[in-house]
């Protein structure tokens, strides 16, 4: 089952133009957790040559909102926050980890990190999903 | 002068592959204040069909960050956070108004709220940015 | 009804320890909004001699989950957040307000401004609350 | 040094009639991190029982600005923000760490994980310091 849920996802995410102009690739996807890579490239940089606060956000939006899925529901964001530490430069991707610290009925909470390619802890916050019902299959 | 930074700040805006992408457009903008729209379009939208988070969190970001830097120096984001309280459907636009609370030396601080077409309170949050010491002119 | 709840709630609050230690008074409280205040007092100080962040972030959350509460249930904090603006030194009181920006059926979101004697916003933030769905009543 | 700032800053938190209120005790305490416990008690439960969400929030703060001035000078909370995830109920203490995830010239950021006595993660968050230049020695 947890199989059929993250192809399914894998699908949602492949079809979802946002999603795709931001390069996002899952790396790794499992319940309560997940780990995925955004391409550092030109069209998510903000003026200063860095990667986009906002486009790193969006990137650990989509990375917790999709782990937090693999319960089998959608989740949709009810709140989010992210510290910023040390820019996204030079580095070749920006790799996101979100690991669920609340498991509940209906809200979920996932902390998440954005490292570089050192491994260098770049962003860190935390997202709450609240469990839409809506199954991701059938 | 504050003419003259609203320009160059507007200049460099419209330079960006990433906000040019999400498609906004400054409204009003002076020291401490801005509004902007961002038209509700495919590109940016979830699978969900409404605009996705992380663009409505990137639209707040650029505008409270814009505001920030009309004291003549650009702004680094600190943090943020934000409310999602309605989905960002049937609107041709949503709205952002970024208002500053708090004017200090090194840090600013600004609550934000997004609003759909009829006015509606899409979204709320804040952020808070570290003034970089670059001038904006010169 | 409103005014059972408003009088149930009155009388959890001064019944409660921690609460009574803070000092708090409500001056207002009806359905999505509280208002209330907090003398400036030795016990609640910082070493520095301005009012404990963590006093205003605790006096906060109880004006908000009171406000929250008055649809009838219970609430409990999802997760509270708080921009520290201006330390409440040279006040009598700092006030509260809390308003409600969403009003949904298992989660509630208020903002919070906290002022001094003249007005001035020293601090600001939100707060999620869950629908415990126990009644204040009955 | 680190043991004399360290000395310092515990002789300034026993002389804190607010944090002394809580029942708080460091148990370790060093440059960008310390560990500390507060007693599940009486007078700093919420109305079900439970440690207050404020109570928590506060023993954070100090935990980590505590240890945000281990570099030798006084920080000031900025802005902190917690989630809840397990109400602090049938424990004999609470446990804070925090640890420094950005230390920078000017701003610091910890993070914090407070945990009962079996080691369940009761509550996560993060806290933003402003190094306010005030030397805690001499």
């Amino acid at each position: 089952m947890e199989n059929e849920i993250k192809s399914k996802m894998l699908e949602f995410l492949s079809g979802n133009e946002y999603i795709c102009h931001l390069g996002i690739e899952i790396i790794e996807l499992k319940y309560g957790y997940s780990k995925a890579r955004m391409p550092y490239k030109k069209s998510i940089l903000n003026p200063y040559g860095s990667v986009h606060g906002g486009a790193l956000y969006s990137f650990a939006d989509i990375v917790a909102g999709t782990a937090a899925a693999m319960n089998g529901c959608f989740a949709a964001t009810v709140n989010g926050s992210l510290n910023y530490l040390l820019p996204a430069v030079k580095t070749e991707y920006v790799y996101c980890e979100a690991s669920c610290i609340k498991d509940g009925k209906s809200l979920s909470v996932f902390n998440v990190k954005l490292t570089d390619d050192k491994g260098l802890l770049l962003d860190e916050g935390s997202f709450t999903f609240y469990n839409t019902g809506k199954k991701v299959i059938g």
